[in-house]
C-alpha cells in the first residue's frame, strides 16, 4: 500500500484500498444532503471541515476498538469563526465530540441552570441563561450556513471524505479543505478481526495494525485538484514536529500545515508553508487560538482565489 | 497474575497488581466527597453504580487508546431507577458517558428548542420543554441522594472502585454494588507502552495487550464482604453466555450475575443465581427494561439484608 504515497499514484490503486472497508449504507443519502447545502452556496466560499478522531474495530461484533484522542475542540471553535467570515460550512466530525455552538456548555451545567417559572415555562437561570442566549442568536442566525455530517470509525470517515470532496470539487478554488480530525494511522484488516468479542482466558493477545496509506495526496491530486487545503500535524514530540509538516507539504502537495504539540496546541500552532513558518500564540485565555487560526486561513485562502483569477485572466 | 482468581488469593497479590498504574493524583479528595455522602445514608439502602468503558493507553502521551464501547445507557437509566427505590447512589462512570437525567436529551435538540421571550429571558419550547420540565423536577428531589464521580482510564476506574469499596465497606448488607461498567479485560504494561505518539513510517504495529485480574475476586472476598454484589456479563456469541454467567458465580462468590447478548441487551437479560435463570423481556418499547432490572435487584437485595438480620438474632 505504500504506493498511495507516491506522486505517481493512479486511481485504481486507491479505489481497491477503499475496499477494504465496507461502504456505510448511507453514503447515496449523505450525498444529497451535501449536494442541496452546496446549491445554497451561490458565488460565496465553503469550507469542509473535519474533526474529531476515527474508531477503528478490533472485533466484527465490536465491543472493543482503537481510538484516537481528540474532544473536537480545534474543528467546533473554528467552525464558529468560519461562519463569522461568511463561510458555508460542511462540518463532518466524529458523534459525540464537540459541535459548533452546542460545545459552550454541558448538560450538567444547564440541568442546574434550569427552572420552571410560575406560568409553567422552563427556563434557564443567570448566569448560564445570559451566555446561553447569545449562543441561541448566534446560532439561529446561522444554522442555515451550517451541515452537520458524523462519523466514528476510520471507513465512515474515509468514504464521506471521498464523497463530499466529490461534491464540493465543482466549487473550485472557493473550496477550502481543513482536515482537523485525527484520523487513524493503522487499521485492522477484516481478515484480522475476531468474530466474536476476544475472549481474555484465552491468554494476552497481540493486535497486528496495518498502516492506513496518507490519502492526502489523492484528495490533493484527484478529488479536490483547485481547492485550497489545509492539513493539521499534531506531535507529542516537538524535535521533528517542523520537519514533518515541511515534508507533509512537498509530499501532498497541498497549501498549508497547521503545526501543533500536544502539550502546547491551545495556546500556540505554526503555520507551516513552503516558503515560511509562522507562528501563532496567545496568552489571553479569553480568548481562542482558533480565531486566529482562521483569520489567517481565510485571508490566505482570498489571495489563493484571487490569484487563480488573475491567472484565468492572463489565459 | 492468574493467582488473582485463585480462592486462596491473598491481598499482597492485589496491591503489587495496582503498581502497574499510577495512583490518580484526586483519589484522596474523592474519598473524602465520598465519606461525606455516605455520612447521609443514615439507615437506608446504597448502591455503587459503575457504568460506562474504561480506555487502556497505547502511548505515554496519550494520543491513541483502546477503549470498550459502552454508551452507559442501562448504567445511567438504572441509576433513576435505584434513586425512585429511596436508595442513595454513587455513580462511578466514563467521563461524558450517558449520566442520569441528563440523558434524556441531547445538545442540539436543546438548541433548536431554545428561545429568547418579550421580556428576555431563555425559554425551552415545547414539546421539548414539557419532557424537561418533568426531567428536572425529578433531578431537583433527587440530586442530594446522588453522587458522580468519573473515570476514563482503566487505572482510574481500579483505583476508585476500590476506595470507594473501602469506603462503602462499614454500610454492610446495606450496601450494593452493580457494576454495569465495561472494563477493559486487557492492558498495556507501562513498559511496554511508546513514550511518543507511534510513527506510521515504522510499519505495521503490534501491540501485546495483557490480561486484567478479575477484581471482582478481591472486592467480594476482602473489599465488601457483606455487600450484594450484582456484576454484568455481555457476550455477542449466546451460545457461551449462560455458562460463562454461573462459572462467574462460581469464581467469585457474589450473588447475582445480569447476563446479556450484544444485539438484544435492551429488550432481553437473564439474571443468573446459583440456582436459577430468570429471563426479563420487554416489548412495550415505552419501557426501559432497566426499570424491571432495578425491581428484580432491589427486590432481591431486601431479602439479603433481611437474610442477615435473622442470621444475626439467632447468633
Amino acid at each position: 500500500m505504500e504506493c498511495l504515497n507516491d506522486p505517481n499514484i493512479d486511481l485504481a490503486v486507491i479505489d481497491q484500498f477503499y475496499t477494504n472497508f465496507a461502504e456505510p449504507s448511507n453514503l447515496a443519502e449523505i450525498r444529497v444532503q451535501v449536494d442541496k447545502f452546496i446549491e445554497s452556496v451561490g458565488t460565496g466560499p465553503l469550507v469542509l471541515i473535519t474533526s474529531g478522531g476515527t474508531i477503528v474495530p478490533i472485533e466484527h461484533n465490536t465491543v472493543r476498538f482503537v481510538d484516537n484522542f481528540s474532544a473536537g475542540t480545534r474543528g467546533s471553535a473554528s467552525a464558529e469563526y468560519f461562519l463569522k467570515k461568511n463561510y458555508k460550512v460542511i462540518f463532518l466530525y466524529r458523534l459525540k465530540s464537540c459541535e459548533p455552538f452546542t460545545r459552550h456548555f454541558n448538560m450538567s451545567q444547564l440541568l442546574e441552570s434550569l427552572s420552571i417559572s410560575d406560568s409553567g415555562l422552563l427556563e434557564v437561570n443567570s448566569p448560564l441563561g445570559e451566555k446561553l442566549s447569545q449562543i441561541v442568536k448566534d446560532y439561529k442566525q446561522q444554522k442555515e450556513n451550517l451541515l452537520l455530517v458524523t462519523f466514528t470509525t476510520l471507513a465512515e470517515y474515509l468514504y464521506y471524505l471521498r464523497e463530499i470532496s466529490f461534491a464540493v470539487k465543482p466549487l473550485g478554488s472557493r473550496a477550502a479543505l481543513y482536515l482537523a480530525a485525527a484520523v487513524s494511522d493503522f487499521y485492522i484488516p477484516q481478515t484480522n478481526m475476531a468474530t466474536h468479542k476476544i475472549q481474555s482466558k484465552d491468554g494476552p493477545i497481540s493486535l497486528c495494525l496495518e498502516i492506513v496509506p496518507k490519502i492526502l495526496r489523492p484528495l490533493v491530486k484527484f478529488w479536490v485538484p483547485a481547492a485550497f487545503v489545509v492539513s493539521f500535524k499534531l506531535e507529542t514530540d516537538a524535535s521533528i514536529l517542523l520537519d514533518k509538516a515541511r515534508k507533509a507539504l512537498h509530499r501532498y502537495g497541498h497549501h498549508l500545515v497547521i503545526a501543533n504539540e500536544l502539550q502546547s496546541r491551545k495556546r500556540e500552532v505554526i503555520l507551516v508553508t513552503e516558503k515560511e513558518n509562522q507562528k501563532i500564540t496567545i496568552d489571553d485565555s479569553e480568548m481562542e487560538i482558533e480565531s486566529l487560526i482562521v483569520d489567517e486561513v481565510v485571508t490566505r485562502h482570498k489571495n489563493y482565489i484571487e490569484m487563480g483569477r488573475n491567472v484565468e485572466k492572463l489565459i
